[in-house]
């Protein structure tokens, strides 16, 4: 156990996940934005939670349609994720610049990211201002997930999408699998079955 | 970019952070427990997120004290995180079960996780029932961080804190570098001037 500092609070919480969030305008423009400042918040019904700055073309966006989805990024995708993550939609087209391939949602009219691994598809619940950021609380209604990283059971292998984190300022890639819920207490031989029902 | 299969909607989104959460009872007792429907929701002021099922032993600390901490798992601690999440602190006292050392907080009541390399001391500002769980939108009132991870600048590096992530039922560790918040149109020497200040 090291020695500790006490610092003044801060958002040193990681790894977060990184994300692209899709977004329609008004207008019918898709426009896409990197945050990592989202999270699971419930799992029944399955939600999400994303934040957002009220200055960002997305919020103004999400505002009027209600809508985005959330795009899984991949470590491949990393360079393009930094650049949408500085730059703005009001002065590119970030599809575009960046060669992403927009790919229709089955549920909401917000476009999905065609390279991401996983997207999910949201509709906003709650809208909280909390202070430099809007906290969008949102249903997810619908998941698009590539073929190649589900077994023949049905199962979804995520530690097998190569997906990038967040952590504190910088970008990294996930590493060894550590084990299985419940693997302290259990035999995998039980966990296989109770995954398959 | 790979065939989609479209799912109904579930809490795929990953890595997700690892975390334990520590609260104290109005009997002054002290509870763990591991969860990572967690994030970060504003920047300022600083502020996270922590979704708790109403009946956890912690759901009923949290709301008699409005306080946690949330203490950040590193990859030689998920044997003992796994352990706290499938077990309940109605019948075990996990800090002692668990070997792991309850160190004050600066800030809160509720002790936090010595062997945590980070450690944040949160308030509860918002709480909002869900479905299977409740939201909790809290204030970072202060963060104890290992000293080690600092360097000479008083820079945090995070990627040297050897953190658990969450994906998808799997616990993994936290991989290579890939790049900095900026690369993708800065040169490093400026972003380092910007980070000291």
């Amino acid at each position: 156990m090291g020695h500790k500092l006490v610092w003044q609070g801060g958002t040193v919480l990681g790894p977060l996940p990184l994300v692209l969030v899709t977004s329609r305008g008004p207008d019918g423009r898709a426009n896409l934005m990197t945050a990592a400042w989202c999270g699971i918040v419930c799992t029944k019904p399955p939600m999400l939670s994303v934040s957002i700055r009220p200055e960002r073309l997305t919020a103004e966006y999400v505002d009027a349609s209600g809508e985005f989805g959330l795009n899984l990024v991949a470590a491949d995708m990393v360079r393009q994720a930094d650049w949408c993550g500085v730059k703005s939609g009001r002065e590119y087209d970030k599809f575009a610049e960046c060669g992403l391939t927009a790919l229709p949602a089955s549920k909401i009219s917000a476009p999905l990211v065609g390279e991401s691994p996983l997207s999910l598809e949201c509709t906003v619940r709650e809208r909280l201002v909390l202070g430099s950021h809007i906290l969008y609380i949102a249903a997810i209604e619908a998941v698009q997930v590539d073929a190649d990283l589900v077994d023949s059971s049905g199962a979804l292998d995520m530690g097998r999408a190569g997906l990038a984190a967040w952590c504190h300022g910088q970008y990294h890639s996930i590493g060894e699998d550590l084990g299985y819920f419940g693997f302290s207490v259990r035999r995998r031989s039980r966990i296989r079955r109770e995954r398959r029902v």
